[in-house]
C-alpha cells in the first residue's frame, strides 16, 4: 500500500468528473496535496537490542528503513491518513520484525518481555480504528510485528470443511490457495484486497456476503495464540460445554493478549453460480422490514445490503457517475446476491423473490448487482481522490436490534449533521443482517475546514455518543482499536471492563502487546 | 423432582417386563433398593448469619429444613442417585435461600463475601456432571442460591423477536408464557421439563431440537449477571466487534463467575406444525455421512438424530418394550423432524428427503419419529428402575470433527467395553450437528457390582482419557460441573486455565461461587 493512500498505487484515480462537479457544488474544491516529502522519526531503540532479534528471525527479517517504517505506522482511518498527509509520522516503529513461523513469534515476545519493548501485531495495515497506534511511553521501543512471512495453508480438511491458515495470507492469497482445493472462506469485506486472516480474526471483521457465509468470527473454528505466557490452542470441536468459549475471549483481542498465529475455518464449496440483483424500496424503513423478514424466515441470500435514500441518490456503485443525475424514481435500493450450486441458488433466489415482491419491493434485474459487484473494493480509491479537493470523508458504524433501527439511523445522521453543520452528506447502509438486528453502516463527507482532525473528532466523538445514548455497540465489524476505546466502558460497563484488564494482566503481564489498544 | 431419583415421583415408574426379561437375562436381577430413610448432616452455619440473610429475602425464604435442603444436594448423575441411595447426603447444603430478584441475588453475594459463606446457585437441580456439589473447607457455611422465584417473563420484543427471561424459569414454564405471546424459545433438553432458563445459560445446554433452533447459547443475545463485584450487563447488539463476546465468557461459567439473573434470547414463531418422520441406514458409517452431507448443504431439519446400531436394535424410543424382538431389519434409526410455517415445513421436507434418498437411506415414514416424540423425556425415568434391579446405567457425551467421528465413537466404546467388562451394552447416537461436526452421545448399562460408584469412576476415566487422546471435547452439552473438571486442562492447556482462574479471581475475588466446580 501507499503510505498515505488507500491500497495499490496503480489504482489510485483522480476524481471522476461528475464527482468534481459535484464537490463543486456542494463543498467547494481546494485543492489539498498530501506532502511530497515527510521525514520520519529516527529510530528510538538500543540498536544492540535489535542485534538480539536479528539472532530470532534472521538479519533479513527486522527493518529499520524509512520505506518499511513508514507502510506500517498506523492504518487506514481518515484521521490516519490525514496525519500522514500532513507529515506526521510519530507513530513510525523503530524496527519492523518479520517471524517466520509460531515459534519465532513466541521468541520475539520473549525477546520483548526481556527488554519491555512495544509489539504492535501487525497484519494488513487496513485499521480503521487506531488499532495500529499504540502508546510507546514507558517502553525502550515500539516494533511492529509484521506477520507477512507466515502466509501457508496448513492443513485443509475436506471431510469437516475445515481449514488452518496461518495470519499472514491477505484474503486473496487466502481465496487462491482455498480454490486449488476447490473451497471458499466467502469472506468479502471491503479491505479484502489488502486485509488479513490474523487481522480478521483479532478485529471480529464481517464480510460483504456475511448474510450467506457468516461474521469471521462465525466461521472460525480454531485458533493458536502465542502469548507472552506460552501457547493457547482452542477449539477441540465445533461446539463445545466445557466452560467459556475462550476462542470468543481471543476473537476480536486485537493483538492485546496475544498474536493469532493460526486460524482454522470453516469453508465452503465453491459456488458454481453468483448471481446479484437489485430491487428498489419505496423507503428505507420498508426495505429494513423486508431485510428483517428474510433474516426471521430463515431465508437470507448471500449478499444482502440496502442503502438509504441518500445513499441510493448518490449511487456510490458508480463512482465516476457519481453527481450525474440519479436514474430512475428514487426510493432505496437494495442488493441481493445468490451463490451456491445451481439449483440450490435457483430455489433460494426463488424463495427470496416471492417474499420480496410480496412485501412491495420493485425488482430491477441484474444491473444493480452488477455494478455493486463489480465496484465492491473501490470505495476508499474514491475517499483519497476526494481527500486531494478538501473533503473530509470517512465512515463509521454500529448495529443495534431491529425495533431500534430506525431511531438508531435518525439519530447518528442527525448528530453528524448537527456537528460538521452545512454542508454535509450523511450516507447509510445496512450491510449484516441477523434474526434480531443488524448493522448501520455511515459514511460522511463535509468540508475539511482549517483543522479537519478536530472536526472529524468533534462529528466522531457526537456520533459516539448518540450510538451509546441509544443502547448500540459502538461498532458492528472495524473493532475498537484506540478510536473506539473512549466508549467501550458505556457498552460493557466497569465490570466488564475490568474482565478485560484481568485477562490482559493474565496473558500480558508486562503490558507489551499492543498498549493503549483495545483495553480502557 | 424426588430426592433420588429423576423427576416427578407421579410419573416413575417399574422396570416394563421385556425390559426386566432383557435385565435378567444380560446382567441378571439384584434388587437394589435406595435406603428408605437417610439422615441429613444438621446445618453447619452459625444460626445468626442465616438471620442476616433472612432480613434480605424474609424469612420465609430460608430453609433450613431436611425436605428442602435434601432436594437440593447435587444433581442428577448416576453417581448422584447411587450416593443418595446409599444415605450419603453429605454436600447438602446448610440451607436454601431464595431471592426474589436481581437486587436480593446481588445482596446475598455481599453477606456471602461479608462471612465466607460458599454459595451454589441452583435451577432445576439436573446437572449430571456434578455441577452442585461444591467444596465447603474453608467455608463458614454453605448455601444453595434457590432461584425458583425469579421466574417472570421481563420483556418481550416482538419487532426484534427477542424475549427477556428471569433464571428461574423451568423449560415448560418459558415456553408457556411465550406461547401465550405466540412465541417459542425451541429449546428442548432431556432436562426441559425440569431444567431452568439459568442452567441452560450457566451450562451451554444445548437441546433435541438445536438443528432447528439452535443450541442454547447462540440463542442468548444479551444477559444480566450478578457477581461479588457487581453487576454485568452484556449484549447491545445481536453481534459486534467491541472486542471479546463476554457473553460467551458467561455462558458456562457454571455459576462460578456470577449469578445469571436475566437472559435475553431469540424467539421464534410457534411453530404451526410439527412432523416427525424415521430412515434407515445401513450402519452408522452411511447415516452420519448423511447428516453431514445435510448439514453441510444448509438443509437441516429442526431435528436429526442417529442411533447407532446397538442402540436402534434396543429401541429406547420405546421402553415399554425395551428387550422384546426388534422389529425390521437392524441397521442404524435416523429421526427427521420439521417444525414451522406449512410451506416452509414442507419445502424443507422436500429437499430432505430428496437428499436423504439419493444417498440410499430407507423412508420409516412417522411412526418412529412419533414414537421418538412420544418418549423423548422419558429415558431418565428407566434409568431409575433399572438402578432398583442393580443396572449401573449412566450417559456421557462428546463432539468433533466429522472425520474424526467414526475413531471416536469406536475409541469411546472401546474403552468403556474394557473398563466395566463383560456384560455390558454401549448405546451411541448422534443428536447434535454443525457444519464441520457433531455430537456423540454414549448410553452405558453394566452390573453394579460390589462398588458401583468405584465402577463408574473407573469407566469414565477411561472413556474421557479416550475423548481427551482424540482431540475431542470433554463435554459437548453437560458442562465441566466437577466430574469435568479434571480434564478440563487437557483441552484447553495450562494457560486456558490460567485465563479462567483470571476471570474468576476479579468476579469473585474471595472465591465464594460455586468452590470447585468448573475452573480447574
Amino acid at each position: 500500500m501507499h503510505p498515505s493512500r488507500w491500497g495499490d498505487p496503480a489504482l489510485a484515480v483522480p476524481l471522476p468528473a461528475p464527482a468534481r462537479a459535484l464537490v463543486e457544488a456542494v463543498f467547494g474544491i481546494e485543492e489539498r496535496p498530501a506532502l511530497a516529502e515527510v521525514v520520519l522519526p529516527a529510530p528510538a531503540i538500543d540498536p544492540g537490542l535489535l542485534d538480539e532479534v536479528r539472532a530470532v528471525v534472521g538479519a533479513e527479517h527486522v527493518c529499520t528503513d524509512d520505506a518499511t517504517r513508514r507502510l506500517r505506522t498506523r492504518g487506514r482511518s481518515t484521521p490516519d491518513l490525514l496525519r500522514q498527509r500532513a507529515g506526521d509520522l510519530a507513530d513510525a516503529p523503530d524496527a519492523v520484525v518479520r517471524p517466520g513461523d509460531h515459534a519465532e513469534v513466541a521468541a520475539v515476545l520473549d525477546w520483548a518481555v526481556a527488554h519491555q519493548v512495544a509489539v504492535v501485531p501487525f497484519g494488513g495495515g487496513t485499521s480503521v480504528t487506531g488499532g495500529l497506534a499504540a502508546r510507546r511511553d514507558g517502553f525502550a521501543g515500539l516494533v511492529s510485528l509484521d506477520l507477512g512471512r507466515m502466509r501457508r495453508l496448513l492443513a485443509v480438511d475436506p471431510v469437516s470443511m475445515t481449514a488452518t491458515l496461518e495470519p499472514g495470507l491477505r484474503g486473496p492469497e487466502a481465496e487462491a490457495l482455498l480454490a486449488a482445493e476447490g473451497l471458499t472462506l466467502g469472506h468479502f469485506p471491503q479491505s479484502f484486497e489488502h486485509a488479513s486472516i490474523g487481522g480478521f480474526a483479532a478485529t471480529r471483521s464481517s464480510g460483504q456476503s456475511s448474510a450467506g457465509y457468516g461474521r469471521f468470527d462465525a466461521l472460525v473454528v480454531g485458533l493458536r495464540v502465542a502469548t507472552p505466557r506460552g501457547e493457547l490452542r482452542l477449539g477441540a470441536a465445533p461446539m463445545s460445554a466445557a466452560g467459556p468459549d475462550l476462542r470468543q475471549l481471543l476473537l476480536g483481542s486485537e493483538g492485546a493478549f496475544g498474536v493469532i498465529t493460526e486460524v482454522t475455518v470453516r469453508v465452503r464449496s465453491l459456488p458454481a453460480e453468483k448471481v446479484y440483483e437489485g430491487w428498489r424500496w419505496a423507503s428505507f424503513a420498508e426495505g429494513t422490514t423486508a431485510m428483517r423478514t428474510l433474516a426471521q424466515s430463515g431465508l437470507l441470500p448471500t449478499v444482502l445490503r440496502l442503502s438509504d435514500e441518500t445513499e441510493t441518490g448518490l449511487d456510490l456503485a458508480h463512482p465516476e457517475d457519481l453527481g450525474a443525475p440519479a436514474e430512475g424514481a428514487g426510493g432505496c435500493l437494495m442488493v441481493t446476491g445468490f451463490e451456491g450450486a445451481p439449483a440450490a441458488v435457483a430455489a433460494r433466489r426463488a424463495a427470496v423473490t416471492e417474499v420480496l415482491r410480496g412485501l412491495g419491493g420493485t425488482p430491477l434485474g441484474e444491473e444493480p448487482g452488477r455494478s455493486w459487484a463489480h465496484g465492491r473494493f473501490a470505495a476508499p480509491y474514491l475517499r483519497d481522490a476526494l481527500l486531494d479537493v478538501g473533503v473530509l470523508v470517512e465512515t463509521l458504524e454500529t448495529a443495534t436490534f431491529w425495533s431500534q433501527v430506525s431511531r438508531l439511523h435518525a439519530a447518528v445522521r442527525e448528530a453528524l449533521e448537527t456537528a460538521l453543520g452545512s454542508p454535509v452528506l450523511v450516507l447509510c447502509h445496512v450491510s449484516h443482517v441477523y434474526e434480531t438486528g443488524c448493522s448501520l453502516y455511515f459514511t460522511v463527507a463535509a468540508r475539511q475546514g482549517d483543522d479537519p482532525l478536530a472536526r472529524w473528532a468533534a462529528a466522531k466523538e457526537a456520533a459516539s455518543a448518540a450510538i451509546v445514548a441509544a443502547g448500540a455497540t459502538i461498532t458492528h465489524h472495524h473493532a475498537v482499536g484506540t478510536d473506539h476505546r473512549p466508549w467501550l466502558r458505556a457498552e460493557i460497563g466497569d465490570l466488564g471492563v475490568s474482565v478485560l484488564r484481568a485477562v490482559k494482566a493474565d496473558l500480558d503481564p508486562t503490558g507489551i502487546l499492543n498498549p493503549g489498544v483495545l483495553v480502557p
